[in-house]
C-alpha cells in the first residue's frame, strides 16, 4: 500500500465514521442497548474465530520474543471473551447520557436557552497489547452515542479485526451503522500519523499506553488529546494523622495493586511523627516486601531504606517500590506535590479539618482524599458505571471518564421572533 | 537573541506563569476585584504612555502599508482604553466561578466525592492586532483565577507592552503575582513555535484570529487548543414560517453587524414557500444593499441573484453578500447545513413545533434556534456576563465562552479510613 492509498484509506475511514457517528446521536437508548445486547452475543458466537486469530497472534509475539507481560497482556481466553462481554452488558443498563438537560435559562427578552447533552462525535483510540480495549471502548462510545475508530498495536492486529467482526454482526442485528465501529486494519506507524491529522472527521482522541505512545500522539495531533496518564500518586501523613489509619491507608494504596495508576508510590511523613510512625511504616513495608526508598531523614530512622535518587521522586513505579520524603510542614508537602506529582490522585491522612481544608484547597490534582485510598479514582468506585480511562489532564475531562465525559454540549434556544438590537 | 535564549527566556516564562497560576488558584474573590479595579485604574493613569506607544505602532503599521481595516483594528483612542477599563471593572460584579460545587455524591461505603470548579491553570492567548484582546483575554482569565501569557501581532507589540506595565501595576497593588499576566515582548515568529511546545507549563492555547492563525497554531501546539473559529450561519425558512417573522430574523442576522461570526451567511428556503417569500426576501435584500447569490432555483426566482459557486456554500464572507438555496424539505437543509455549516449558529424559522424539534435535534451545531436571529450567540446575550470567545470546537467549551469555561474541576473526597478491596 502506497502512502498516498494509505491516505485515501484513512480518509475514506474517517468520512465513513463521520457519517455513523451523525446517525448514532440520534439513536434512542433502546436501539444503542440492543445492539450492546447483540454484540454480547456476537462476541459469544464468534469466540472460536476470535480464539483462533488470537492463537496466531501470539505465535507471532512470542516469534518475535515479546516479554511475558506483553503475551499476558495479548492473551484472550474463553473467560477473558466473556468478560468483554458482560463489560457490553453491563453498559445497557448504564443511564444515557445524551439529551440530558444541563441548564435552562430565560432570558429578559423571552429567548429560553436550554443547554443539552449531545455526543462528541467520532472518537479515536489509541492503545496498545490489550484487545479488550476494542470492545471496552467501543461499547462505551457507542452507548454515549460516538462513532469509534480503533487503533490498537500491530502484534494484536488479528484479534482486533475478529473483535470487529463480532461487533459489526452485532451493530447490523440492531439496525445501527456499521462504520460506528472501525478498527483500523492497517498496522504500519504512517497510519496513525495520518490518523491524527483528520481532525475534519475525528473529534477527539484518546491514547492508552505507555509514556511513548502518548508522547507521540501529542506531538502529532491536530485532533483534541485527552491523556490517560501516569499516576504518581502521594499519600501525606499529617502531624495530627491516626497512625493506625494512616498505615492501612498507605498499605491498601501501595500494595493492594501496585501495577495500577491510582497506586501510591511516594509517601510524604510531617516532621512530628516521623521518629514514631516511620518504624512501624518500614515494618509494614517489610512485611509486604516493598522496596524502600528515602531522604536522609527517613534513611537516617529507617536504616534498610535505600537512599533515593533524583528520578525517583518522579517515577511511576508500577511496583512494590516506594519512595518516603520527611517534610517540615504541611505546606512544605503541598510545594513537594505540586513539584513532582502527575496530577493524578493525593491523599491527606489526618484528624485536623482545618489541615485537611488546607490540604485539599492547595493540591491541585484530579482527585484529593482526606483519610481514603488513593486507589479509589475509577469510574466505579465514583459510581459512573464504567470508564474509557482517567484524565490527568485539565481540558474538557479530568480523573476518571465515564459516559456523560464522552457527550459534549449544544445549546437549543427557543425564541419567537426575536432580533438583536 | 539566539534560538536557544528564545527558548531558555520562554521556558522562564512559562514557569513563573505556573508559579503565579498556583498563587491565584488560591486568592480570594475579593482580591481578585480589587487587582480588576486596580488595573482599570492604572490604565487611566497610564493612558498617555499607552497612547504614545501605539502611535509609534500606527506609524510602523502605515510604514509597513497595512490596510485601513487592519489600522482601525490597532488604532487606540482615549475611548478606546477607558472601555478596556470598564471591561475589566464590570468583570468585578461577575460570580467567580472558583469553587462552585458542581456535583455531591455519598457512596456507599461512605466516601463523600465533591467535584469543584478549579482553575485551569495558564493560558496562553494568540491573537492579532487589536490591543484591546490584551487587557480583555488578561482580566476574564485573572477573574477565573488563570494566569496569561499574551501573544499579539508584532504590529501591536508595543501597545500591549504599554498595556501589560499598566496590568502590572494593577496586580502589584492587590499584591498579586506580578507573573499573572505576562505579554511575551519577542515578535519572531519562531516565539510561537517554541510556546507552543510548553504543555509542562501552558495548559491551554486560545488563539483568536484569521483562518491562517488558527490552522498553525493548531497545526503545531502540543497544548490542548480551544479554537474560536468562522462562523457559516444557515437561517433556513420552513414551509411552516411565518413569512414576517422570516423576513426580521434574517435581516437581522445578515444586516444588523455582517462583520462578526454569528451573522447569517446562507439562507435555504423549504420549496413550497419559496416562490411566494424569495421575492419578498429578494426586496430587503435589495433594500438594504445586500449582493444575492443562489442556487439555480433561486435565481429562477431572483433574476439579479448571481449565481454561486460551489466555494459560496462553504464561505464566511463577512460583508453584505448572502447565499440563498430552495431545499425540498427539513431534512434536506439539515443535509445541507451538515455538511457546509462551521458548527457554531443555525436558526429554523417556523410555526411547527414537530419540525422545530426535528431541527433542534438533528442540527449539531454549538447554537440552534426555532424562531430567533443566529446573532444572540454571545457571551453577553446568554448571561455570562462577558466571554473570551465562542468554540466552535467539541471539547470542552463549546458556543460562547465565559468565566465558568475558563475553569475545570477537581474531585475533592472526604474519607474516614476507607480502603478498597
Amino acid at each position: 500500500m502506497t502512502q498516498e492509498e494509505l491516505q485515501n484509506s484513512l480518509l475514506e475511514m474517517g468520512r465513513a465514521a463521520r457519517a455513523a457517528g451523525r446517525r448514532l446521536a440520534l439513536v434512542p437508548e433502546a436501539q444503542k442497548n440492543r445492539a450492546l445486547n447483540a454484540m454480547a452475543e456476537a462476541l459469544a458466537a464468534r469466540q472460536a474465530e476470535i480464539l483462533a486469530a488470537n492463537a496466531e497472534d501470539m505465535a507471532a509475539a512470542k516469534a518475535a520474543g515479546l516479554s511475558e507481560a506483553m503475551l499476558d497482556r495479548l492473551l484472550l481466553t474463553p473467560q477473558r471473551v466473556a468478560a468483554m462481554a458482560d463489560g457490553l452488558r453491563a453498559l445497557v443498563a448504564l443511564p444515557d447520557p445524551v439529551g440530558k438537560l444541563d441548564s435552562a435559562t430565560t432570558r429578559p427578552n423571552g429567548l429560553e436557552i436550554r443547554r443539552v447533552r449531545v455526543p462528541i462525535g467520532v472518537i479515536a483510540i489509541l492503545y496498545e497489547s490489550r484487545p479488550n480495549v476494542t470492545v471496552d471502548a467501543a461499547g462505551l462510545c457507542l452507548k454515549a452515542g460516538n462513532a469509534t475508530i480503533l487503533r490498537g498495536g500491530s502484534e494484536s492486529i488479528r484479534s482486533n479485526l475478529a473483535l470487529a467482526a463480532a461487533m459489526l454482526d452485532g451493530l447490523r442485528s440492531a439496525g445501527l451503522p456499521e462504520t460506528a465501529v472501525q478498527v483500523v486494519p492497517w498496522t504500519e506507524r504512517a497510519a496513525v500519523t495520518q490518523l491524527l491529522k483528520l481532525d475534519r472527521y475525528i473529534d477527539l482522541v484518546i491514547p492508552r499506553g505507555g509514556e511513548g505512545l502518548i508522547r507521540a500522539v501529542v506531538e502529532n495531533s491536530r485532533i483534541p488529546v485527552i491523556k490517560h496518564y501516569k499516576g504518581v500518586c502521594h499519600v501525606y501523613v499529617d502531624r495530627a494523622a491516626d497512625p493506625k489509619m494512616a498505615l492501612a491507608i498507605i498499605e491498601n494504596a501501595k500494595c493492594q495493586r501496585p501495577g495500577v495508576c491510582n497506586a501510591a508510590e511516594k509517601v510524604l511523613l510531617h516532621r512530628e511523627i516521623a521518629a514514631v510512625f516511620a518504624p512501624e511504616l518500614a515494618a509494614m513495608f517489610r512485611r509486604r516486601k516493598v522496596e524502600m526508598r528515602g531522604d536522609d531523614a527517613f534513611c537516617a530512622l529507617v536504616p534498610d531504606a535505600k537512599p533515593a535518587t533524583a528520578t525517583d521522586w518522579d517515577e511511576e513505579y508500577l511496583d512494590l517500590v516506594i519512595t518516603v520524603a520527611v517534610v517540615d510542614s504541611l505546606g512544605a508537602a503541598v510545594a513537594h506535590i505540586a513539584e513532582h506529582s502527575s496530577g493524578h490522585s493525593e491523599a491527606i491522612v489526618t484528624e485536623d479539618a482545618a489541615a485537611a481544608r488546607a490540604f485539599t484547597a492547595q493540591v491541585d490534582s484530579a482527585a484529593v482524599y482526606v483519610n481514603a485510598s488513593t486507589r479509589f479514582t475509577d469510574g466505579g468506585e465514583f459510581g459512573m458505571g464504567a470508564e474509557i480511562g482517567i484524565s490527568t489532564d485539565r481540558i474538557h475531562a479530568r480523573g476518571p471518564m465515564g459516559l456523560e465525559e464522552l457527550t459534549t454540549y449544544k445549546y437549543v434556544v427557543q425564541g419567537s421572533g426575536q432580533i438583536r438590537g
